[in-house]
């Protein structure tokens, strides 16, 4: 490793959030999970949280899963049990979620410690899951079809959070503690 | 075709904005590109321009493009005949491109007529493009990986553009021309 490479991997990690996290909650097509991953890693999360399905396409998510590098994920036997770890680790869960008492997604602060919940792509977030979130957050829609891609609908959600994130500093500073500073670097420099 | 869906499809319509628009120079793979329609139909733009690859991926875009529904499609030689097109319906010409040029997408006004060019999946938008437009905007990424999947990179700058339209009010008042609202909506009705 370059000494370069080693400035890089630590300036990625003083700009890693441990308060921002994602939860995939039955998210199964490849291209979705490592279109959410990448988002993930772009916004600085530094722990996602994937709910696998219960079907068939619980290894094609392993995979897809195993494939990434950047960040670290646990997996969980269901929403619930996701849902639980987060608000164990003090985070809002907002789950991404068109329901009546869904509220505008820009109109929520991600500046406190929080955890995004998604849903399956073809019949969306769970009523479990919706119960056991502590808010629904949708994104207003002007045109015919009814949902955004689900990778889609997580970026938008996490652009703003990062957006929000960038204006209060929360980049500007490392917020890691020294164990996951060096867990992740050991991660990184050791693939 | 029932009262309820025709006043679903002119609502739909009178939301639809002729002065957004998007230019897919080059996209070819087929879960983005239906990623990209399904964005550009939430956010209302009426008028996608798509520069088919020139290779072996331009049938698979071609059959693509046409499995949708409620965006109208130009396809285009290039990039640059593309950009010419939109400059000629007196659009600005958007590359969402990181370079030394680019502004942060936030610092733009969307409520101009614009046209938002995005690149290929592997190389990126390409040197002719990118001089052709009049400006580059990008998204900032606090990670290791070096771009966004490029139906993310549209969604979130689209959703910014959203933002900021329906600030300003332009969905709230039909938009289109007699002759727009007549030929998309026959094409809406008569599928
Ligand atoms: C393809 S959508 C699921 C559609 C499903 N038919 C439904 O009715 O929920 C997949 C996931 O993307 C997210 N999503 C899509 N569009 C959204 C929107 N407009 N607002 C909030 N979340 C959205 C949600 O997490 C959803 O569960
Ligand atoms: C996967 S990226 C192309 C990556 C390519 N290696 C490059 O260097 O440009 C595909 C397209 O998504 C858009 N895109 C991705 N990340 C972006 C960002 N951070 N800012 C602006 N546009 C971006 C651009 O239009 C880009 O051409």
């Amino acid at each position: 490793m370059t000494p370069e490479r080693l400035r890089r991997l630590r300036a990625t990690l003083a700009r890693r959030q441990p308060d921002l996290s994602v939860i995939m909650d039955g998210v199964h097509k490849p291209h979705n999970i490592a279109a959410v991953v990448r988002t993930c890693d772009a916004v600085g999360v530094l722990e996602l949280h994937a709910a696998l399905p219960n079907n068939r396409a619980r290894d094609t998510v392993r995979t897809a899963l195993g494939s990434q590098r950047w960040v670290n994920v646990r997996e969980h036997h269901d929403g619930e049990e996701a849902i639980r770890a987060a608000r164990k680790r003090g985070l809002q869960v907002l789950a991404a979620h068109w329901s009546d008492q869904a509220v505008p997604y820009r109109e929520v602060d991600y500046t406190q410690p929080t955890a995004l919940l998604l849903g399956t792509e073809r019949t969306g977030v769970d009523a479990t899951s919706a119960a056991a979130a502590d808010r629904h957050v949708f994104i207003p829609m002007m045109g015919m079809v009814s949902s955004f891609n689900v990778s889609v609908a997580a970026a938008i959600i996490l652009a703003e959070a990062c957006e929000q994130r960038r204006a209060a500093g929360l980049y500007d500073r490392s917020r890691l503690s020294e164990a996951q500073h060096r867990d992740t670097l050991f991660k990184w420099a050791h693939p």
